[in-house]
């Protein structure tokens, strides 16, 4: 009898009719033979309703406060999981996350996990009794507050939990019934990835990919957790991340992209006649870091005429305006000419394991691109991944031109395989 | 620096202004120089629709996970009003019923609680915060769920929150202006009592005024805790419920009665011609408290005729269907003739300690009612109390009468005095 943990997410838990329809599934594997342990987001657009109460009571809440208020939405969406297969004729127990050992530092908001103590979902299972968890939420170490990880850890919940429990695998049930080769609203030709790397998957959530978060990706390769993505409105298999064996990586007639992933959510700053000095650069990325932005992607170009330099970057579009702040500040010390900020950018990424031994793939990216008239304005890869900062209105284009040139699509006979045998 | 607990019902907190006002009240305490430790009820009819969500989930969910769900309510007001209090400047820092050391027995739905061990809420007052604390919800002792003490239960915690704690006082803030001589929206003279004995408040919460619960006066009756009932929508002193001095419960010109009481919720079930058999009315009784039926009154009546007798009996209307059937399945072996049920009966009480050295209170009481052409149908009396069933369409009138002849409105001089020397 293996052990599976199940997460079910917001959408998939918006009203009664999708509780009890979650709560046959679970009732079904359970039937089928498995051991279940589950772990439920908040109903719908709890979160956000009380994201909105907070801000009218107060426009900046205390951190603590917030998340106890947050973490009211899963353990209402837990308690009637619960009520709903109890219904089935089975036994549930809710649990919330400090009641499930979800043991977190003190960062409210952003919690991460430090260890799992599950010994009453453990008493549960051996009673017989499916465990219901809040996601999302655990305790901090020190202070017994509650603490919540940020959003979209409900998924990460359930693959720390999948891993402290031992669990033959961890199903993320979600809206879609998979991972994509593009996001089918942009190409509605996109076939479903069947399965991913670890790498892969971080690359491409990295990357704009929406279906499955970064830390819960990172988490499932840490623990070699294998993670089964798929709809909670149908039964069809979904895309299983997973260990790629050596083997596996190395076959020749692999697919070189795996999939295509876009992002919108970014913006470029471009630090325009750097005077030629040491150290310029490194000034000028601590000032932003010290206002705590991420940024993603760093391109330099240097005149040979003047001997001045530009520095582009992109960063979170939100982020856009202190990072402007910071630099302004320092705009005398470093003596640069000016800034420019641009959030009409998007970023296109090709994520494919099969890249490691074949260097033709970024020429090809480049043809396409070009073939459909498309501008290159910043590129940054790394092993797996060559991305590509294009105009914003150019981005749906570049994906599905990309999209195609790679072979990936539904119809299309067999993907581009680059020094592949053929089989 | 004396501590007050002050708690604050769901009609106080129905939405963002409410909870920004209630924080304003909590932090003017403050500023007047007092420790305050708060407790609050979950926002409107939150809990309602709670229950609601639950049944369309499941038509008899589990205790445990009905308790579950509905402790999100204080949960999500808790966190918003310590966000408020924040907002004006002082630390607050809320807690569920479990971190604030509130342990039950494990009657989910309606536990009881055991004892408070408030280390957490002692903490934060040492450190200067203010702490919130979710009402109506503790944690078992045995098995560590969580729990909720019933309905209107969130007073029950505040007084014994405060008992814990060697509180000077607990304030209930609520909707109206105090407990009043008679349901103003019966009888709109009636006047706020300023000062009432535990006694006389445990039969007026008995007897139908929904202001306080049983439960809390109760405890606050054994721990000697004064509770100060009042208005949050203004600043006017409510009513005192207190333990009264022998000297004030002598006071020969205290009025008789303190308040009329009224209560719509009771049915009333006749069993005719029963046997005249040592016994009967143990076994009738004992079939409808297996039934887990309370019942408040008790008449019998013996027809010198037929040898037969006649008894009647009230109970709470919903209890009605249950009562019967436990009845009809031992009225072969009892012999009855049959069952009458009414619902469409009132009880009217009046309440006072004054009663205690006064005998005429009873036919005063029976003269008020025969002049306003009303009929009594069962009578019952304790020390301080004297209540009577009438038809449910004379239950108005019937209040309205006895508030009157009693000398308890607002525009009357003086109330009846039994015996007093005049002043």
């Amino acid at each position: 009898m293996a052990l599976v943990v199940q997460k079910y997410g917001g959408s998939s838990l918006a009203d009664a009719d999708g509780i009890k329809r979650v709560a046959q599934r679970i009732a079904a594997t359970r039937k089928a033979g498995h051991e279940v342990v589950v772990v439920v987001s908040a109903m719908g657009d709890t979160t956000d309703e009380l994201r909105d109460l907070a801000k009218q009571v107060s426009p900046l809440p205390p951190g603590r406060e917030l998340d106890m208020l947050l973490t009211a939405g899963e353990r209402i969406s837990m308690a009637l999981v619960a009520m709903a297969i109890a219904n089935l004729g089975f036994e549930a127990r809710s649990f919330t996350g400090s009641q499930a050992g979800v043991i977190t530092d003190s960062a409210h908001g952003k919690a991460r996990i430090i260890h799992i103590t599950p010994g009453r979902i453990s008493s549960a299972l051996a009673d017989g009794a499916i465990p219901v968890v809040a996601g999302f939420q655990g305790v901090s170490q020190d202070s017994k507050d509650i603490t919540t990880l940020g959003r979209g850890a409900s998924d990460t919940t359930a693959v720390a939990l999948a891993a402290a429990l031992g669990a033959q695998s961890c199903e993320i049930f979600t809206d879609v019934d998979g991972v994509f080769t593009a996001d089918p609203r942009i190409v509605p030709a996109a076939r479903r990835i069947p399965r991913i790397s670890y790498e892969e998957m971080l690359e491409m959530a990295a990357c704009g990919a929406k279906v499955l978060h970064l830390r819960c990706v990172a988490y499932a390769k840490f623990y070699r957790m294998p993670i089964h993505v798929r709809s909670s409105f149908s039964s069809k298999e979904g895309t299983w991340v997973f260990e790629a064996s050596e083997a596996e990586e190395g076959e020749v007639d692999q697919p070189i992209i795996t999939g295509v992933a876009h992002d919108r959510s970014e913006a470029s700053i471009t630090v325009a006649g750097i005077p030629d000095k040491v150290g310029v650069a490194a000034t000028m990325f601590r000032a932003v870091a010290n206002a705590g932005i991420n940024i993603d992607m760093i391109v330099q170009s240097t005149s040979s005429v003047t001997g001045r330099a530009d520095i582009a970057f992109t960063l979170p579009r939100q982020d856009g305006q202190a990072a402007i702040g910071a630099l302004h500040a320092i705009q005398d010390a470093i003596g640069f000419e000016s800034l420019v900020f641009d959030d009409r950018i998007g970023k296109i990424s090709l994520i494919g394991a099969g890249m490691r031994s074949h260097p033709g793939v970024s020429a090809d990216f480049f043809g396409a691109l070009a073939d459909s008239g498309i501008n290159i304005r910043m590129i940054s890869t790394s092993e797996i991944r060559i991305s590509a900062v294009v105009d914003a209105a150019d981005l749906d284009e570049a994906v599905s031109a990309t999209h195609r040139a790679f072979g990936l699509e539904d119809g299309q006979s067999e993907a581009v395989v680059y020094g592949g045998t053929g089989r």
